[in-house]
């Protein structure tokens, strides 16, 4: 009978903080002990450790083959940037200046009394900083690359490391390194540029409701929201079970403004040189941040099975060797039928991940426990009884305890039942977190409804007068933002929240990470 | 008819400068005009181009597959790393604290007078260094992952990029920064370490013939050759077309140098606390110039097709639209039905890459120079006399002209000749580099016939009294170095070709990239 009773002992030393005890250590015991990410003794950058990398990778592949899917190439441009090409697009030097690694020489030496420092022979003439975005070195590189029209569009990808440094650092949230992709491409004319900013938001929204089964909302930033030289940019905002915002993804229409800045000009079809239109789009190691809160719950984490680490763990169990030994046999059959399945594009084409648990020194109970703090989404249990009757018992990560439990699956049909249920699993998981969003958003009409509201978790839709001033003032009064004027509610007109003022239609504003 | 003449004129325009005129103009034009990769205006640092990066794409998609298969995960550590790591172990500070990028300051300001300046008042207390290698790093993170045996082995890699401050750069081959991979793996006993060693650089061996099709010479290096911090080092060498020698892997026993140096220890299974053993192995973008110096040859870029950006490029050809448009339509069909094929192992389960040419504007011997060029494997040609008999052309980037063609390929065959001739193609590719590098390692038994030889391409096969001393009077005298030790030639004792002494088996000099 594989279905073990957990005994107390083991559940305690497993448990963590619940959310509703303190949200935030929550989230930073799920990032420990899951095995997702370690601070590192360099101030403000994070080890990512491997369950934690493994979602990146996944993560990596479908974005990948979303971008690739939409006509983009990869490339890779250097970490560092001449201090002067700052200096060549203001906004850019506004709002990254103040936050950059900066490479001042390039040699170290040994001090017979102070040990390894810093040569002070070898200072770099410009001093180099570290990518905290590459729109300037790349700008700087396309003016090479444009010269016709017949070089537009030019569609090309970065995955890249980046630096901000950061304050006041989370993990996965906000670190002063993370990982991210950043695209960048040019175009002969701002229509073009501006349908690829769409096309792009979507892409983002295609990735993140499809592999991490998080909803989103998607539209314009405010002016005052939006990237530092950017005519406009798009978002996609998902609300996390506390009910704040988490930006996941930016899509900017950057007009000419880096053409202009980095003199790249083209010949366009009537021979008049022209600059050239561009885009650029990004997102980051920032999104495991958003997916443990969409999700998980407090045994731990929960991850679609799109993007889990390790999809199926088979748990063997029995009390002597006598029960194990066929019980192992089963559940290693089980795991190789699994991994030869044929790849599906569920996984990417990628192999199902399937480990077997056969640790014994254990309780029954502390190794399911492990496993659902991990957030592995299916767990089979083989024990004697399943053995006898060449079954087995599948346990549901998104539904604990009997409720997800289906007994006697026999083993021949067990790959079958597991792939539809993994799919099923990932469906649940959207669902359910669509529910959780839609629940918590809340029409507010007058100010009165809004301060009050705010104070509890959700999304506010709100009228607002379009100024950046009523803004700031709503962001002062209450700490929330405009975190996009979404493009998919229906908009009608009305008067602003806070001044009375007319407003084309409302906007959602949240408090955000 | 597909087999249109190239007209003289387009040829020239596509002309490179040839192997036999200037092997190093040679090289550095086919980087260029491929796509391959730019050199930026950040010293020393490189743009790799779309070309480029799709081929380091496959390379590391392929690499990780067999990582993975051989129980490795991936994880990421931080860019930077304390300049203090660096003093912890003698021989990384010696072999590294040369050529470093030292972050010493976290912000800039705006100056009235001088424009963006780095803020003085930001200065780091301790100065970053940006990674050269991440042993150091790494091992201060392990001191904390590892307390027991139970802990062991911890099998991970990092796919990451990484700076070394290089006076002399050169495309793929040396540049200031470049990516790569770096495996570290902490054992329990020296002899697990040992085998994992061995393991990998086998990996490397595996990679390198059956993916990059090059062949290697697998061994241990000679101390004066080994990685600062290793006990020994094992690597892969292959030949390059001028007979020099490229380095392309290298796998490392680092015995308990790196837990002696940041005092990692564990509890082994006799209760005992006992420093892990250690081992790292790297492969990096260096592999695209050893890949271009191996396959490529006076027309341009050749590339095995399982790395290859593009497998297979259908060329329209045609007089007038009522030729062009039904042969391209065919072109189309085909194209389709090789994106549908069943996704192959050979591709590592990736789709065919298939490109339609309708570039009607330029003349088709242009056209095929141009795709000759970029190095795609297999080039299709559909005209109006091909359409008739429902076939068409196959013309082999590798044996180019007439004599690698076929005509009259069935359409309805195409695909699977294509796929089966694709394969063919790895294999010839990987046959002649064997055949060219087995014709060029030569038995040398005096230091007359050393010195004579060594000034003609190839590899040397000596023997060596094992000393430092000879080992630096041989690259003093002759600009050879011992490139590796071989584990799989057949090994008998001698006299060391330049003292004399006594010799346990030959080893390989060559001059090096």
């Amino acid at each position: 009978m594989a279905d073990a009773k957990a005994k107390p002992a083991a559940k305690d030393e497993n448990k963590i903080t619940t959310r509703a005890e303190n949200y935030s250590d929550w989230y930073q015991e799920i990032v420990y002990r899951a095995g997702l990410a370690d601070n590192s003794d360099v101030r403000g950058c994070m080890v990512i450790k491997p369950n934690g990398y493994a979602i990146w990778e996944k993560m990596q592949l479908a974005l990948d083959g979303l971008f690739k899917e939409t006509g983009h190439v990869n490339a890779y441009f250097p970490l560092f940037i001449p201090k002067s090409f700052f200096a060549k697009e203001e906004a850019m030097a506004e709002g990254f200046a103040k936050e950059c690694a900066v490479v001042t020489h390039y040699r170290l030496k040994s001090d017979p009394v102070h040990g390894i420092v810093v040569d002070p022979e070898a200072k770099l003439e410009e001093e180099l900083i570290v990518r905290p975005t590459s729109e300037t070195i790349i700008w700087h590189t396309y003016r090479k690359w444009i010269q016709s029209w017949r070089d537009l569009p030019l569609l090309i990808n970065q995955w890249a490391n980046v630096v901000r440094w950061e304050m006041r650092t989370r993990l996965f949230l906000r670190t002063a390194e993370f990982l991210w992709q950043e695209g960048h491409t040019a175009h002969a004319t701002a229509a073009e540029a501006e349908e690829e900013t769409l096309r792009m938001v979507r892409v983002y929204q295609k990735f993140a409701e499809e592999w991490m089964a998080m909803p989103v909302l998607v539209g314009p930033k405010s002016d005052g929201q939006k990237f530092p030289g950017a005519v406009y940019t798009l978002c996609i905002e998902a609300m996390m079970q506390d009910g704040k915002a988490l930006q996941a993804g930016t899509s900017h229409f950057l007009g000419q403004n880096f053409a202009k800045a980095f003199d790249c000009t083209f010949t366009n079809q009537e021979g008049k040189r022209e600059h050239a239109w561009a885009t650029s789009w990004g997102a980051s190691t920032r999104l495991i941040g958003g997916l443990i809160m969409t999700h998980s719950d407090d045994s731990g984490l929960v991850v679609p099975p799109r993007l889990a680490p390790v999809h199926v763990v088979i748990c063997v169990l029995g009390k002597n060797d006598a029960e194990r030994g066929p019980a192992t046999e089963k559940a290693n059959e089980l795991a190789v039928a699994l991994r030869a399945m044929p790849r599906h594009e569920f996984f990417n084409y990628q192999p199902m991940v399937v480990r077997v648990d056969t640790d014994f020194a254990k309780m029954p109970g502390f190794r399911f426990a492990e496993w659902e703090l991990k957030g592995t989404p299916i767990r089979v249990e083989i024990g004697p009884k399943d053995v006898e009757k060449n079954a087995c018992v599948l346990a549901r990560r998104d539904i604990p305890g009997k409720e997800g439990k289906q007994m006697g699956i026999p083993l021949s049909d067990a790959p079958a039942t597991i792939l539809a249920l993994l799919q099923t699993i990932q469906d649940n998981l959207f669902a359910r977190a669509k529910a959780f969003r839609d629940s918590n958003l809340f029409e507010v009409n007058t100010w009165e409804e809004f301060t009050t509201r705010i104070e509890r978790p959700g999304f506010l839709l709100a009228h607002w007068d379009g100024t950046r001033e009523t803004e700031d003032a709503i962001a002062e009064a209450t700490k929330a933002t405009i975190r996009c004027i979404p493009l998919d509610l229906p908009k009608e007109p009305g008067a602003c929240v806070k001044t009375g003022r007319p407003s084309a239609g409302r906007v959602v504003f949240a408090r955000s990470y």
